[in-house]
């Protein structure tokens, strides 16, 4: 197995025609199918509901977090936004000029810097409020993006509540991560795709009311919760600047 | 990670309505979705064309080995024919009942003893020349079938020519089996599905004339290959017995 760039290797594929899907392995051996090339390269028309509904909140210019196959910056330059999109994987990023995404970085969240611009929006779709890591982590990178934004600013932070489950497997990881003093939904993940796999990385789900109290602190507060109608947990978050005007 | 009947678990969920896929994973770490609820739970129409084919040459008493969710048994069941469909996994088994398999035993293929009875046609579908494990272990197998067979009776053997590949990481394993007296497509797999994994297990995949050379001296021989129309590497072997009217 080599460690590496996995995920971006299955974006390439599917750019080719593969529908093999990416493979989300947890540090306690849980795995599954990921969301594979039907919502990575999914037209907006295909998005989940929730987030098509938070596209009302983007506006100006927009940092997509996590860019994967570009689909969101995709949609927004459609739409005549400057959008700026980042990604750790250079195959996802591949991918992303490959399929007209004008602006790509490759870039952690947390290294985004002043020489990046400010940002009206920052978009973390696909469940990327998990780059957010963890309460203290999560709580560095809010603060350090109030230096990239404005007092207007939005980010729109998409996440799955991760205690809508009743999966024993998951209960139990649950448990285990509140016992050591971490968030229930603090998952330490890896992307498998055939013989690749990512470096482990944590990855953050949370409940509305986990990103409430995160967030204290932070210089960003919830504003609004846009919530699925289709009765699934994923749900986007707007959240706001406290010195918005 | 739990250890057992991780593929019984999955035909279970499938027959609820999951199409979570089951994962092959290879002992280099190497991962992939396996066949699923549209192949193990496929009516005839949709079976692979060698497979429908080569049940021409089903007849009589059949012994449905490594049956699955049952497709093979329930087929040739509909057909009047007599089979008894034999898994390892007990929820396979279980599954297969409530679909309808009337006789099904839990039992290995190199434990299918006299006790059994006598089979006209071995069927051993979906890859299940897998379970002949390799060179030494497969012809001891094919030796031991001679005791609860007819001089006339049949083997139904599927297999995917495991060579009509170009990707690096399947060649560096065949290498790397030749390299240690191995077969090239003897695999060492294990099936994972959500918090389960099966134990290791050893899994042939071989070309048709491999399958000739093993069959040699095994009391068997390859009478009739039938070949894939649709240009893939699946085929199914006809066995016939050295002994034969």
């Amino acid at each position: 197995m080599k460690i590496g760039d996995a995920f971006g290797r299955a974006i390439q594929d599917w750019l080719d025609g593969s529908v093999e899907p990416d493979l989300i392995e947890r540090d306690d051996g849980h795995i599954e199918t990921g969301a594979g090339p039907q919502v990575y390269l999914a037209p907006f028309a295909r998005w989940p509901s929730v987030e098509r509904r938070a596209m009302r909140w983007a506006r100006g210019r927009v940092l997509d977090v996590g860019c994967g196959g570009g689909r969101v910056a995709l949609h927004l330059q459609d739409r005549g936004l400057d959008v700026v999109a980042i990604d750790v994987s250079p195959l996802a990023l591949r991918a992303c000029r490959r399929r007209g995404v004008r602006r790509v970085r490759q870039m952690r969240l947390e290294d985004v810097r002043e020489g990046t611009g400010t940002f009206d929006t920052i978009v973390l779709f696909g469940n990327n409020t998990g780059l957010l890591a963890g309460r203290t982590k999560g709580r560095r990178i809010l603060r350090h993006l109030l230096e990239v934004t404005r007092p207007s600013s939005r980010i729109l932070a998409e996440s799955m509540d991760p205690y809508a489950t009743t999966e024993p497997a998951h209960l139990a990881y649950h448990a285990r991560n509140r016992g050591r003093g971490r968030m229930g939904g603090q998952l330490r993940l890896r992307v498998r795709y055939r013989d690749m796999a990512t470096p482990w990385m944590e990855y953050l789900f949370v409940s509305p009311d986990e990103l409430r109290a995160l967030t204290e602190g932070s210089g960003w507060s919830v504003a609004r919760v846009i919530e699925s109608e289709e009765d699934t947990p994923l749900f986007v978050a707007v959240l706001e600047r406290d010195d918005r005007p």
